[in-house]
């Protein structure tokens, strides 16, 4: 099947873990979302030693905490001794109530206010990732008030395009992030953060998007980011210790996207890297990565329960969920492609077409088009597979819709860790 | 101005409700949404006089929660007297927290679970607005059951393209609600719903879409809606005696959007029905309207703090803020038009183009491109306008961000109507 943590049992139902999809769902109710523990470990695992097989002892991968940020999430990654990537106050919060070590953490966001500067800081941040002046200047006044020399990585636009969606690319000239150096502002902000006192510029930050299933992209953005080291040191005397690629290799959602041999990509990323360097005379940099999205997507699915199934004579159908753009925004706002499967009944054949369309009130709640199903009825239980990742992260109460429970799976352990949200819970706020 | 809420004070700052929008922002912090409460006790009370007046003395309005669903909402519309139209038991939990009558409601949405049939039932829900057989079986299994009759609404397409964004039109038959005309599929569910013994057919319900400008789609709407009546009269021998035209009266987000005249386009369509009917010999049905976004999208607004102001040479200008598609997703869903301004500079001259940008890490996280407005800077507070609908309601926690608190100005009184989340707020459910 898609992913190795998927099986057909003798019901004929869809196994999660080997677990009963079918009755996961009874038990715990629907939506619900589901995740492989195991697999979330094996992929960190496997992140760890491959980058430290292929770039030397001192590379590390880190988590994109954006991807899922859950404690659960900050329990593994701690157990692990994998980094962290943070973007805001309240991810920082999240990892600090589990006691995830913060040096350990880089901290990203186009724009970060005075108080997440000050939060962070205090609580021994590692690394701020910063392409902008009023932050770098933020940074140094804060870290002068501490007394002390705060580390810092500088967000670079190498002016790659991945071809992937417009929203997720993030490496062109003109994105909102990093500082471009085909336009001469990076030498600026690099030589005004070595002029800093209390700021130590320690190493570059390119991210050129997601989604990305070839490794072209990453060694051309290595090259060109791998150069500007050169240039740093031949132009400033300057050494940039740390080059941290971003994230970005793809997850395969649906058959025909292909499999990443994730070990195989990071090697031949690495040769070309080390050829490079060794071409131009560059000092290799300790290569950092940021794995979010294909650390916890395919160890994520939704399980939904059927609602109307709707057929329109000449147009399409429409099998209604018990979810949607609540739990899952990333249709209505990408198109992105998803594998859908009517769990309790696998073994029967897969002909009937339909739209999988949420229960909002909007045209636009669909979780896909042109699925192909074993014909639905209410109270089927519907799975839809890699969701780990930007679902429950960006979920919302659209509809005063509670969010689902996250049951994580470690071999035969099922645990709850988030709670399904109460109708106590939506208007907690509200006075 | 756009609004009759904004105004410039002597300062030279924007104020909202004759409240100076920089002072609020220091007062509250940002984001902080801000709502006029004497502008939606005005909006309310002007279409329940309207259609009273255009339509008679049974027809009514309902305030279509999905907009802005919140306590105080619902406490507005329990004291003004307007009905409401639900979509989730989570809106109804909402409502029911305040008093709110729930016999003046209609429960709205494409896929209402089992459990939400019995939780509006066990309330008193007034009307189930359905449009599918699974539903409908399963509202008249549990009201016989109870032992009672339920009201029940159908929900019809009538095939109408209002030519709004894809996403938000909802009239067209191969929309995911509704059931079709066209297809002759109405007329067996109409006759099914007649032939149940415990639920009671009396309306016909219909939604073309939203941000319409024009009356031509609801009169369309309107002709095909109660020629139909009269063929269900004719066939049927049957009363329909309450059309619900739904919503989608157009909102002023920019000032290249029309004002609208929301007495005059209800008269006329009031004229427009009564004549249809008188032609046609049909008996003239209690009409309801659903505005939601008319209601509240213009008394409210977003006040942001500026951060970095990004200047990529030879492509744009970006100003970042301290909010983004956590708290309005509309840009990144529909590329929707905002109004955005430097609430501190309003006296200085718009000369500076810029993108909004968000401040999560992702690329499509803007509130508006091509922006012109006096050069920001860091801390500077900016305004986006009409932000009443549809954003706190979307508003989710990515990137872990907490949701903005919601402060009501009542006349001179300010009141904090929905408290901002906290940190703790965001892991509450966490294990």
């Amino acid at each position: 099947m898609l992913h190795d943590n998927l099986s057909v049992n003798e019901s004929g139902n869809l196994a999660f873990c080997g677990k009963d999809t079918v009755e996961l769902a009874k038990k715990y109710g629907t939506p619900l979302m589901l995740l492989d523990e195991e697999g979330i470990r094996f992929q960190i695992r496997r992140y760890l030693r491959a980058m430290k097989s292929s770039f030397g002892e001192g590379s590390f991968p880190l988590y994109a905490g954006k991807a899922l940020c859950i404690k659960e999430i900050y329990r593994i990654a701690k157990e692990e001794g994998i980094g962290v990537d943070l973007v805001s106050s309240g991810e920082i919060y999240t990892a600090l109530s589990v006691g995830f070590p913060l040096s350990k953490a880089f901290f990203h966001g186009n724009n970060k206010t005075d108080a997440d500067i000050k939060y962070a800081m205090d609580n021994g941040i590692g690394y701020f990732v910063t392409d902008n002046f009023e932050e770098l200047n933020a940074v140094n006044e804060y870290a002068k008030e501490k007394g002390v020399i705060q580390k810092i990585v500088l967000r670079l636009t190498p002016g790659i395009d991945p071809h992937t969606h417009a929203a997720i690319s993030t490496g062109k000239v003109d994105s909102k992030f990093g500082v471009a150096i085909e336009t001469g502002q990076a030498d600026k902000i690099v030589e005004y953060a070595f002029g800093l006192s209390n700021v130590a510029l320690v190493g570059f930050h390119c991210h050129i998007g997601s989604q990305i299933f070839d490794i072209k992209p990453f060694t051309d953005a290595a090259d060109i980011m791998i150069k500007y080291i050169g240039k740093v040191k031949e132009t400033l005397g300057r050494d940039i210790e740390i080059l941290n690629l971003g994230g970005g290799f793809g997850v395969r959602y649906v058959e025909s996207d292909p499999v990443i041999d994730y070990e195989d990509n990071i090697f031949r990323i690495s040769e070309h890297i080390k050829d490079y360097c060794g071409k131009h005379d560059i000092k290799m940099p300790i290569i950092v990565m940021e794995p979010g999205r294909s650390i916890v997507a395919a160890n994520g699915m939704t399980l939904y329960t059927a609602g109307s199934v709707k057929e329109i004579t000449g147009y399409k159908n429409y099998l209604a969920i018990d979810g949607g753009m609540g739990d899952n925004p990333r249709y209505a706002l990408y198109k992105s492609s998803y594998t859908v499967l009517n769990a309790g009944k696998m073994n029967l054949p897969a002909d009937y077409k339909c739209v999988i369309a949420g229960r909002c009130c909007e045209s636009g709640d669909l979780i896909q088009e042109d699925v192909v199903i074993p014909k639905p009825q209410r109270n089927d239980t519907i799975a839809v597979l890699v969701t780990g990742a930007y679902n429950y992260s960006m979920a919302s109460n659209y509809n005063r819709l509670p969010r689902p429970a996250i049951v994580a799976i470690d071999g035969q352990e099922e645990k709850i860790v988030v709670k399904r949200e109460t109708f106590e819970d939506l208007v907690r706020n509200d006075v």
